[in-house]
């Protein structure tokens, strides 16, 4: 049984975390840590784990996190986790990092888009990039996994088999995606706030939004060669899951079933990515790992879609699947 | 044209009442004030107004209020407002006072629930209870009216025909009831946290809601005599109004045709109470400063229904209403 | 492995009823039959289960479901499940059924309820009543279980130790409910449709809805005298639980505390009741198979109220409890 | 005062209009119709109108409508209405209609995409396309007006700046667009049940949808050249709004500033057209006529985005807006 520790659990991906667990059968949470206002009974923190689990959410102690885990999911905030992450990997423990910290290799973008200098450099490099279907080999061996986040991982999922297969401009790609709100954190603010958010839909963070350099970072690494993508997220009102429309301009004449055909056998060996013969939905993969995908052409452009649940496979989801690969588990377990 | 101030303008009631003050054809708004912090063009602090209003909120300045306006809705939270009342008055101008600092007659009652002392009992005898169906007189002439709660509204004119004619047990009334979340304010908070209340349901303040001794006190007036209730507020994912479902005791053999004829004639002349032939629902009413009643007999008790909008109804359309009364103009005017 | 065949696979339990068993250690769907019309691939019909079950949903062959199967959840809907149980019964298999017509045991009162003749009498007397918190004993040796409607689950979970202990009057018991939509069926409708039901609030069924008799029959059965109950349900615009607060009357002089202890020792050892020292609330048992309770005392009347899933502890999840029962296995296996 | 009839009052572009003809200082409805089935005192059909009017929906009755109305708002289907605008040109009567029969001057591209003859080719010539910020003209003597469909509304007033000063690239321009579930209409059906419907979200039409045609001649009239759009729609769980965020290519280097004075130039004298300095959310238009846009660039790219209210600016504002303009009215008349 592996004994997992959650630094950060008073979130909802640590929530999310602590669902899959209680229901995974070689995993199991032991030791689940937060900010010292935000501890307490899990049960109190989070009203669904009445009855379903008894650990307490306490300050980080090194120490017993040693002693009683075997690997971390370290749910922290950007630029916070990066604090922790080198005493995490110093107590010997795998390390699976949510945050943004250990995801972009350029430390130069890192500090721009976050304004921050980053504070562990030396950690940064060996660092794995945790999204299984496109870097499985590095997981497998990685002491430290960078999860990626929940737009890059949308949206790098429906564009992977284009740019794999150099099928497209690669100066002009637009990701327009929309998240549920649970994206947005747990922490109240006035634009979420129920009778603000209700019966609305908006843009945000145009052209500025962090997760951009990630999703080039990634597209970059499947087609060799530098992408240029503009990246633009909506938020509506929905609690789960991230839709992405992506548009690109073909590289030659492509027809809509040699499209899918090409995504077939691009995916076709993973359990969680499913090629759709239609557009995908929200409601069809949240509260799953899986991921929806479909692609098209339409006035001579390609149009590619791709749905997740971003708490589960724009997160903890994903965690779990990167832990049971390290772990040299069914990389399946514990995941529906 | 009659000149409105509201104070406490970055609200919900004040936005509401802004809304309904456009469209009026004798009223219009003309200074609107809040703390410092919540100052600003009234369209960046309420985006829906950018191009139809270009009023500022600005903090509060007796004189100009004075000055400019003829009549103040005081949009101040409970506790807050008495501080403020005595001077709007002594300004001469009209208030209808929003806060529940002005409904409750008996001082002791106000002082255990809001656990504050009262600081005007000056003017608190001389305040007119503005529930125009059940009050109308001493709001024609009254200088000083208070706004009833959006509970005690919607409770009242559920309850209002059976306590008059004396047909139902004073002692055992129960109001279940669900509001909006609106009815939380604007105030950002974990638990109206869109993705904590989206998809959530539940009751609060039990047994210890402080509308209960508003509605207990209005349903005295009306039944001549002490009435217990025991009001049950619940809270669900909508943004606005207001169901109540109010259970009485017969105190003597009545049918369902029999109730709806005296409920027909009780409202006879109302405007805003319609009585109908099946129950009434929450969207009918919404935007709107009609009140839908139903009473029917079940199970050997009377069952009466009624649901407001309670940002009009419950707030600032029954504020605009009195307004209306006050001035000597058609009741029915700048309402839909 | 516990091979489970689902006759009306098309609907939300039946659906639901597929998502519990695909994560059940000892039990796997593996025969799904429906209307003609409703048939096909399980992917198509509900998008969510894309690459986590191959199985088709097909028209019923009585054959193919004695050959394949050890037990039947029969979600048929009311009045159509009694053409069915008796041949599903004479294959030998153990039925699980979910509609009400083997719930009522006095036939008179279904079909006035119901409006039909009800066709089976010869199973009817055999059927166990399928709360396992109140009739498990009669559950484990039952060949066909009634499972529970999903308001009186709610209610009768609400008020058993009340009635049990006989603290209040069985004349005057009223349970108001509120259910999310999913309590509706699947069946597209003018009133649940989206733009309708969305920020819309109703009661309906006043007096008359058909899991009032299921009530005050379970509600009888624990108090050994007859209750009288007023069910009042109501929908809001949410997709799963009911919230049900109950209102009684006293016995005796009852303390808060005191009830809280006499609810937290009648459910001491059911794993799947919990007794919270607060409100329930409809999110934190969404997707779990729990029963949230709380009692208090109000006003001189007793509250109580209890959180269910509707599609889960209120249909599904309390089928597949009642499975793990009726095999001998760990009661709570596959649950969550 | 306009006495207004309106064809297919039973629709949610029909009821829309009525909410805000009740509010109109110079109009008013006088006749309502549909077909039988659907015909019934007005309350009675949608329920926010008891008290408030007294109308009856009747089947049309030509002679009737001749003789109490001075115009038509025609809320037919696409399809339908074309068999109807001849009859009621021919009495007389000026007829604003809703369906897009009236709006493709290619007789051909209407056929191709609503796979029907057309009908009417003897007054297609003759409507004006009724967006009165682009056509204003035409529309003031227009005795046929072709109210614009709701998603070309939104992408037309959000490109229009950039293609009438020729600065973008006319042969890559995308709009992504999302609309609120009343845009489906009112028929109930599986996609848009609200379970399903509710924390959900999708696109559809991809590459097909019947408002394309639509933008791309108000595009290329506004260009004077031939404009290739690739439009896709999203359906999200809100009642009320469409959002379009438009991708281009520009021209030229262009600035933000640049951009947002050149927007501020276009709309300097469109009373119900608002540039904002940050992206516009749908619940600031939601239940008014206004248009909010906001431009920027971003990436080499430049994004435009325009919200409105689906069924006010993009259906019964709009057609009001229009009735204002032939009637020689204030043009912001009764609308908010």
């Amino acid at each position: 049984m592996i004994r997992v520790a959650i630094i950060g659990a008073s979130g909802y991906t640590g929530a999310e975390s602590i669902e899959i667990l209680l229901r995974h059968p070689a995993a199991k949470p032991v030791y689940l840590t937060a900010l010292p206002e935000e501890c307490g009974p899990l049960a109190e923190v989070f009203g669904q784990f009445k009855g379903r689990c008894d650990l307490h959410i306490e300050p980080l102690d090194f120490n017993k996190l040693a002693e009683l885990a075997d690997v971390v999911l370290c749910c922290l905030p950007h630029k916070v986790s990066m604090g922790f992450v080198p005493r995490l990997l110093d107590t010997g423990l795998k390390v699976i990092d949510f945050s943004a910290d250990y995801r972009l290799k350029d430390v130069a973008v890192y500090e721009k888009f976050y304004e921050v200098k980053h504070t562990d450099k030396r950690n940064l490099p060996h660092a794995a990039f945790g999204l299984p279907e496109l870097f499985r080999e590095q997981i497998k061996t990685a002491k430290l996994v960078a999860n990626p986040g929940c737009y890059p991982t949308g949206a790098a999922l429906a564009i992977a088999p284009l740019l794999k297969n150099g099928l497209v401009e690669t100066k002009s790609v637009i990701v327009n995606a929309v998240t549920g709100v649970s994206g947005a954190g747990r922490n109240p603010s006035s634009v979420f706030h129920f009778p603000n958010m209700n019966e609305n839909f908006f843009a945000y963070g145009i052209g500025s939004h962090r997760h951009m350099p990630e999703i080039e970072q990634i597209a970059g690494q499947i087609a060799n060669t530098d992408v240029n993508i503009l990246f633009q997220p909506h938020v509506g009102p929905f609690n789960r899951g991230i839709l992405s429309t992506v548009y690109c301009e073909p590289q030659r004449e492509l027809g809509s079933d040699e499209l899918l055909k090409l995504y077939r056998n691009f995916y076709h060996s993973e359990h969680f990515v499913r090629v759709l013969d239609r557009a995908p939905a929200v409601k069809d993969v949240a509260g799953t790992n899986y991921c929806h995908v479909y692609a098209t052409v339409a006035k001579g452009k390609v149009i590619c879609l791709s749905a997740i649940d971003n708490l589960v496979k724009g997160a903890s989801g994903q965690a779990i699947q990167n832990m049971n690969i390290i772990f040299g588990l069914d990389e399946t377990l514990g995941l529906k």
